[in-house]
């Protein structure tokens, strides 16, 4: 009997179990939406969004100073110095309606549409003015200096934002700088969550209670958020086969994915699984993966809705989560990358994996002269939930490792 | 003369600049409020969270399995097998009332707390089962295994979460297992945010107008949301002193950081500058920075309130923000870390920087088989917005390194 399994027979490996997975929304649609700026901070676009329009619309100095003909002062030294008069302003919002005449400038500042007839600017700093009208130049710009070209910040027919693409902040003004208010963004994923247990309560009730806390809902709730998604809390439901059905039908009917933590364990192992396969087809995908925390999950789908059944133990569901749940709303959220954030860092001590599981080993991050050095947090034990708390991130042991050696380099994926 | 300089003659190292900057809010007491756990993601914990409860409560199994005593199993072998006889079972939720009696198990689950006399669980896939009541041990386990004891994950008095951490999704579940349902965060910083520049207009009036659609409130709005601070937003004030002293005064009584966007380059160098040392005291802390972009950035402190004069042009307002707007935030909201993600990276080219600034070069990362590749975008002009849109994010390029050589490892800084 192989402890390690827990009564798994056939357990699959992380990425096989992840790309059927995925697989199955494969020939879904994208949900979109058409939304104003404001509200498109970190969603992702939907349609390639191509400008429509020059930026700038015309050519701008990109300075304050002098608007001249390039020819009045390309010969100007500190020996032969060369004076212009000032004719005029192009004052910013406005357009100078004449020419500029030779052997004259005209004053600009930044942002400034260029006056007709100039062809250069000089900076204010690199002319001496005497008088209002008169100013004299000791060394030359070259042609066409300190100019923004029409179009030369984006050119009409232009890709500005790629689809699949998360929208910050400065994409925003682009867009606005453009005239584009709305753009088609992909619409939040719709994340159904409930938990199963006899022994859950919504809260605490004094520590001489023998019930358990329900907390993954919260936790879950935080991470859909973090991810562009929204959470429809459907409550903690008892350990009956007609209660959990009840649950699955209404979570499939209102969801893009939907996650069901606990009933996935040896005790009640086939209970979660048994009621998927009584909702729809196909059912379950996978039950059992070989990777530790998490072993228990299990992967459905259930006429098209995405199911995640997660191990109750708080640590195993957010391993079951970040490996399983992440990328599904990514994809379902139309984003061309998983987002996540890993850092390189140096083992402090040999990192220990299970052989033939991937193993999820939480550690803390501390910089160093020499880069960041990640040590293993004190207790590993999936129903620590601390090992998660005092943790920053974790390291992905891989199935053949066994152990990672002390002072190797290593990739860490930090809890947001 | 000197170009690089665009009028200003005492430029302050960034790092100064900024250490002024924030030693101006020193003496200022955080902001507080008690919020409960689904609002406190994200935020910043304000005072030390002291577990006042063990977790868990009792000593808990931590697999499915049988409770036993050590001494009836401790010498089990293939050879000489141990059969106990189930005598109950301790449910999750409940307490198994009675105590272990000699030569007996008692069925546990993950979770469920230990009964009086055991002193070990073993899991349920290391024993046989024979009939309803029987089980056969083969080998033992250690004394004590497979139980979380009480206090374990958490020990009452420990601390939980740090004062100046950000709270994230885990943490929401450990404090929930606590009874902890509320907790003391920092308040949000309320930014005030205005534009100054008679050019300016709220939004996109064709490609034939003059006029600059003005981007920067929207802008720095999503990346002071991005920091966990919420924006007052004061409009688009004209290039007058009485407009901008009114606009500044309304901003010092409403907020908690002032920003000024525009207003600060050469041709009208002295006017918002003016009108802050107008508005109260000390003033003007610094004006121009040895940084490119945004060296006409001026930093100020108006009775207290933290103000920073932001250059017009969208990227060096964009740096402006990112090098003394974000570290200000976290201040202001009681971070104990400034929130910024830095990736190291390889450059592809040379980086070019300014001999006596730092140099914020905007780059693209691309993934290879020897980790990440930075290659600065192509257009480094600050009157490109493009340059920031096209950017994963920058290379700091230090005062004193004139240029960066290609193939040296960089710190990425990346847009968040």
């Amino acid at each position: 009997m192989n402890h390690a399994h827990e009564g798994f027979h056939n357990l699959r490996n992380v990425d096989d179990a992840l790309a059927s997975f995925l697989k199955s929304i494969e020939h879904r649609r994208l949900r979109t939406e058409l939304q104003p700026l404001p509200q498109c901070l970190n969603r992702v676009v939907a349609d390639e969004i191509i400008a429509k329009n020059d930026v700038p619309f015309f050519d701008r100095s990109v300075v304050d100073g002098f608007a001249v003909r390039f020819s009045d002062i390309e010969k100007a030294t500190e020996a032969r110095p060369v004076v212009l008069e000032i004719v005029g302003e192009s004052r910013l919002g406005e357009i100078y309606k004449g020419t500029v005449p030779g052997r004259c400038a005209i004053a600009v500042a930044t942002g400034s549409i260029m006056p007709k007839g100039a062809d250069s600017v000089v900076p204010i700093e690199d002319v001496t003015q005497s008088g209002r009208r008169r100013i004299t130049f000791v060394n030359g710009v070259k042609l066409g200096e300190n100019i923004l070209r029409k179009g030369e910040d984006v050119s009409r027919g232009k890709i500005v934002l790629e689809r699949g693409r998360r929208v910050r902040a400065q994409d925003l003004g682009a867009l606005k700088t453009l005239g584009i208010n709305k753009i088609r963004v992909a619409k939040r994923p719709r994340v159904a969550v409930f938990s199963t247990g006899n022994e859950l309560v919504e809260s605490f009730r004094g520590k001489s209670s023998y019930q358990t806390v329900e907390i993954n809902r919260l936790v879950l709730s935080a991470k859909i958020n973090e991810l562009g998604g929204y959470t429809i809390n459907l409550g903690i439901v008892k350990d009956r086969k007609e209660s959990i059905i009840r649950a699955l039908r209404r979570a499939v009917k209102l969801s893009d994915l939907v996650l069901i933590s606990g009933g996935s364990s040896v005790g009640q192992r086939d209970l979660v699984p048994s009621c998927i396969d009584a909702v729809g087809k196909p059912g379950m995908l996978v039950h059992g993966v070989a990777m530790r925390p998490a072993m228990p999950t299990g992967l459905a789908s259930v006429n098209g809705i995405p199911v995640i059944s997660l191990p109750g133990i708080p640590v195993s569901a957010m391993f079951a989560f970040l490996v399983f749940g992440r990328p599904m709303i990514a994809k379902l959220a139309g984003m061309n990358v998983v987002p996540e954030s890993k850092l390189p860092a140096r083992t402090a001590m040999p990192i220990k994996g299970w052989k033939g599981f991937r193993t999820f080993v939480r550690v803390g991050l501390r910089e160093t002269a020499d880069g960041l050095i990640a040590t293993p947090v004190e207790s590993q034990r999936s129903s620590v939930i601390m090992s998660i708390v005092k943790a920053d991130g974790f390291v992905a042991v891989p199935e053949d490792a066994g152990e990672i050696p002390a002072g190797q380099m290593v990739e860490v994926t930090l809890f947001m």
